[in-house]
């Protein structure tokens, strides 16, 4: 039930034309409160879209009564009328619910440099027409709406004591940290002031979305939303909720690893006894983005020397002959050598898991990402995107 | 004539089995002298092969009488066996010669992880076989047993007043700055000191291999080294011999690119007018490491929205929304928003140019890089190397 599955929520998902394959193109979710909290983290990315721009404006005072998403243009560098496009979205969603447009977020995702005034007519008339559909049942529509290259929606739902966290995301390519081409939005009946929700969002992003990296390739319009209705009435005990948001987002995040643009393997990096978080997050993230290891998974090639030269690239604290390396299961690499042969290890199916003992500490953390393959060049040169 | 055009050298190539074609894979450059002055770069991988960890001690006095270079083995992660199998190496060839094992260098190519007692065998009698077959014609023979995946060798000469300067390298993926899966050795017979020589490779190096990005990985075996002669009896001006010498290193970086596993096209990213060198380096680079632009170029897509999404994720001086984007001519970006239409670009040939235009000051750099392939994927996934 994705977003509307919290109380207080509605949504919809309709088709304008944006989207060549005349499918659903413009998703509209609005809080129906009593509390019409919001938080949402932005890419990182310097090279920001005009929807981001808006967005970042409109949540600095913590409220939010609805978010508008297109797919089918990113109107990103797009210059001012891109913009103004944006602000007009948000003020047809204001007036036609009623509410302030300083309150309405934008998303949008498509072709870098695409947002013309057909783009701008098509948006708006989605606007309207998304506003006619909205229902309590709307949120499979809309999660449906938000979708480019992805070949499937992705939802998600928690239930807690006495209140919900549901979400929707998007995205398929552009998978890199400071988030991925990818919008997200989770709704819930929770009690909570913006602050905690400010809070328990970044918590539940650090360890999800920021540590999925299928491509290295950072966007210019990612954006994951968090609007709190109240609707439940229930306050619940921050690490309770933020744990279940983190579920939320750790479900969608693996939903957009699987999905991932041509990708034939899901690549599970675990690095242990870093000596910091950090540390194991950038050994982790080296080895996701090293094209060479991508490559070698792809060809089902247990390739561990890949993944000691890519940790070489780093500042982490580690000796490079005394590490051990895991490849599904079979110790491939011990203290920086060959130990099991690779003829043990079976790269065959789609989830791999990589393990990498650093022995310098008691850190740990997960990176997931995908292989190198054929089908993500095809995808990624035969079509602009 | 590769690394016998300077007088003063001899060098072999022969062929010992350690490539199952049967092609020749171990080479010899010897310096005859009088002056046996000798600089080597090395790569800045932590994780450093057994000839790296060999030659960094061998070349600390300046003083260097012979390079042993293998291909079919890379000697990293190979334990204390692979550091033995290095030091034998350059005792057998210290032996044979009449010099200190200590002024020997060695170098190495091929699978990390493999280096046996089969694989030292070969090594020990490759060296013996190419002291016999030292000739001041043997330039050509070395060049071609470096090469690993290399479609052909690539080799360099230039002549200064009275001097001359020549080298020979191999490298064809893991090209990446601090080096890349790239051995090169460069001899000139111009009267040098070892401080000058090194000052002169490192000047040189700077602007040719290490702004070399095909494919963003780093190896763990990559050496340049420069031998001097002296056998010209001419001592150069310091910047006449710097330009001589980057003309050769520049060549030979641009046979690299043309020769990179794969690549459909040699992309040459032309930053100019930012506030620092290092500035335009990390913009060139951040484009050259972006697999969707990667991917774009080889599918004659001039996505001028990845270029600036990859610029966004520098620490760089610039306004997003101030840059300009040429493609092979044609502005196709103004300012952060669309310029000409991409239809005007015409990417199909293999030599292709992308200018950025920062404009926050007057520093510029070129990186090297190559377009990410379908070849790239299936030669990196279908072979371990």
């Amino acid at each position: 039930m994705s977003v509307t599955a919290a109380q207080g929520f509605e949504a919809a998902g309709v088709a304008v034309g944006l989207k060549s394959t005349g499918n659903k193109d413009i998703a509209l979710v609005v809080n129906r409160g009593p509390l019409k909290v919001g938080a949402a983290v932005f890419t990182s990315n310097r090279a920001k879209a005009n929807p981001i721009l808006w967005s970042e404006q409109a949540i600095a005072d913590g409220v939010v009564e609805a978010v508008v998403l297109n797919s089918g243009g990113a109107n990103c560098f797009t210059g001012s009328f891109g913009f103004q496009t944006t602000h007009q979205t948000a003020e047809r969603a204001g007036e036609l619910l009623g509410v302030s447009s300083g309150d309405v977020l934008v998303c949008s995702t498509g072709l870098i440099g695409s947002g013309d005034e057909a783009f701008r007519q098509k948006v708006l008339d989605g606007v309207t027409a998304a506003v006619g559909e909205l229902s309590a049942e709307g949120g499979v529509a809309a999660s449906e709406a938000i979708i480019t290259t992805d070949s499937r929606a992705k939802r998600s739902v928690v239930v807690g004591e006495g209140w919900t966290v549901g979400g929707m995301a998007k995205g398929a390519g552009m998978l890199a940290p400071g988030l991925a081409t990818m919008l997200v939005v989770i709704t819930t009946d929770a009690v909570l002031d913006a602050e905690a929700a400010d809070a328990a969002l970044r918590r539940a992003t650090r360890v999800s979305f920021d540590r999925l990296d299928s491509d290295g390739c950072m966007s210019t319009n990612d954006q994951v939303t968090l609007l709190a209705s109240g609707a439940s009435g229930i306050a619940p005990d921050a690490d309770a909720f933020a744990a279940a948001l983190t579920e939320v987002c750790l479900d969608l995040a693996r939903q957009l690893q699987g999905d991932a643009e041509g990708a034939s393997h899901d690549i599970t990096i675990r690095v242990h006894n870093a000596e910091s978080e950090s540390d194991a997050v950038e050994v982790g993230r080296s080895v996701a983005r090293n094209n060479l290891f991508k490559a070698a998974i792809f060809g089902n090639d247990p390739n561990w020397g890949r993944v000691l030269a890519a940790i070489g690239t780093t500042a982490a604290a580690f000796d490079p002959y005394d590490v051990d390396v895991w490849m599904n299961g079979v110790r491939v690499c011990s203290e920086g050598g060959p130990d099991r042969p690779r003829e043990d290890v079976d790269l065959t199916p789609r989830a791999t898991e990589v393990v990498i003992d650093l022995k310098t500490g008691a850190a740990e953390a997960t990176i997931l990402t995908n292989d190198l393959t054929h089908d993500y060049v095809h995808e990624n040169s035969a079509y602009s995107s």
